[in-house]
């Protein structure tokens, strides 16, 4: 088969790799449909995290099963399956408790399962998922190919906006600001317009990201950053601060930002990966009592939920793919999210 | 009138001070009836924080008001009041939102009003309060002398205590760790007792406290700390660790501690306040999906969810206080509290 394989800085390429196979009863094999590039997939691209040795990449993907091991229950040949983006047992406190990202046998794709075994990239032809009953979501078919993006958001960056926004404590009557304009800061505009926030403001710099916030449910849009940005932000909220902020970046900058915004007693839900450098001032959130939540998002938590909003064409996150290409082309998709031409690409096999 | 007053490490003296008087239309005069010592009087006490100029001391009282301002509506004189420890206008967006912690006005005993004006300390016979509407609390009276520990607890370290196990999500079903087992610890073991927590472990090594930790409905006591408190926490529960932690000491280790003892998912309340070097270990928070909440109580928002509860007995908070004193022993208070041969010292002008 063919997949996506890093090899260093701006080196993904397109090659032959083992086709998959089933290596433990728990294991689904699939035939990936659609897979996208992640931002947090442009730290190795760019060199911020290094690439030690070549291999398979991508985390998101939707796809049809092809075969299953022994114990698989949840799904069967045929059916149409969302992979969220770290695999969980589906067993442990953490996964009974709703946060599956934080699983005690938490595997992701391009790196080995808890038994050592290799588990294959998401943006490749087809992959070996071990874990599969406490991971896969099947969707109930037929699937439309128009649902294809939508759906594909759920793995991951749709996932990861709604829990920003669910950390953040956004619901209605809130008043809200978005750090971020990248596809995940943009999935937590449509995810706090879901939630029933009263006020989303996100903060965007770039035209065409702002009026697709806009079309996600963002009532304001804030050029300004840093206390520039605060300023506006009270602007808008006729003197008050926002009452949740979802950081949807990562780095230093964007936590200060978040963290400036909101009210004394709000709160924070934040996503983006830390980049190094993001802190959190304790002294600061304890005097104005401000709670932060996040990390990775349960997205096999959340897509049950997220899902009939998807089919019913309530909510259509896969707008934030404003490029296609073919999984051979892979290195021009990571080229354009890396020189900021695409917000996100998606790859189809 | 007489107050209590720091001059630097280990040197609390009871001295003659002006008798305070009405400086501003929202100012109450309270006759202090009971005060005590908290455990953050300690650090400058200790020499922790330096003490620049000798200043009143003391932040938690209760008293009757004796005179009000001209624009004052809440009490009257010989109201019996409770002053919760920081003052705030009742009337910004935090005070709105529920947080008069975090006040834009938000003022302290024994430091300088935001107009400038001297605010006395709470461990002296009067003090002079701003923001009186704000800020008392009045007891329906006749209040029984007996009340007057319990009462007293309302104006900080059991609002300190409920803030913690709130911050921390507890309710019905949560497992708990409490994290320190001075005043404020135990008020949190009472606090998640009340709110209905499952199962509270208090992390304690001495025997009178544990005890009174049981007393408060703590169903489990751990001695061990560090790697081996998280693996005594997991042998109560059976193998898993807490939904909750509750952080009430400040510290570099009490903090790993807390974020130590919860699952995946899991929510740290803390109140003690950070003694510097407390950090909050983002890439761990983020991975482990740890929320983390908390800071300065809101007492002025709790006091009257608290209040009914006390004056019914149905909690006995006052129970932390384990000596009092004349306030013309001050000095001997704070040793004792220092020495730690007492959890908690009241004191009566």
């Amino acid at each position: 088969m063919h997949a996506a394989v890093i090899h260093g800085p701006h080196d993904v390429r397109y090659e032959e790799r083992p086709d998959p196979t089933i290596l433990a009863p728990g294991d689904a094999l699939i035939r990936v449909v659609a897979a996208c590039v992640c931002g947090s997939d442009l730290w190795p691209y760019r060199g911020v995290r290094e690439t030690k040795q070549p291999h398979p990449i991508g985390h998101e993907l939707v796809g049809v099963v092809e075969e299953v091991g022994a114990d698989v229950t949840v799904a069967q040949p045929g059916d149409f399956v969302i992979a969220p983006f770290s695999l969980s047992d589906g067993t442990c406190q953490a996964c009974r408790a709703g946060m599956p990202s934080a699983c005690d046998h938490v595997s992701f794709f391009g790196a080995p399962d808890p038994d050592k075994l290799p588990i294959d990239g998401a943006q490749g032809e087809r992959v070996r998922m071990p874990l599969a009953d406490g991971s896969l979501v099947v969707v109930p078919g037929p699937v439309d190919d128009a649902l294809v993006p939508h759906l594909l958001t759920l793995s991951d960056v749709m996932s990861t906006g709604h829990h920003a926004a669910v950390s953040a404590g956004v619901g209605p009557g809130k008043t809200v600001v978005v750090v971020g304009d990248g596809a995940v800061g943009l999935s937590g505009v449509l995810a706090a317009s879901r939630l029933g926030a009263e006020r989303i403001i996100a903060m965007s710099r770039h035209e065409s990201r702002a009026a697709l916030a806009r079309e996600f449910g963002a009532t304001d849009v804030v050029a300004e950053r840093g206390d520039d940005g605060i300023a506006a932000v009270r602007d808008v909220l006729g003197g008050d601060l926002a009452d949740c902020a979802l950081e949807c970046v990562g780095t230093k900058e964007s936590m200060e930002q978040a963290l400036g915004v909101v009210r004394g007693g709000g709160h924070v839900g934040y996503v983006g990966v830390p980049a190094g450098g993001s802190e959190l001032p304790i002294g600061k959130l304890f005097s104005r009592n401000i709670t932060v939540g996040g990390g990775m998002a349960p997205a096999r938590q959340y897509i049950p939920e997220l899902l009939p909003d998807v089919l019913s064409g309530k909510i259509q996150p896969g707008k934030v793919f404003d490029l296609e290409l073919p999984l051979s082309e892979i290195a021009e998709a990571y080229a354009a999210m890396d020189e900021r031409r695409a917000i996100k690409v998606l790859v189809r096999p």
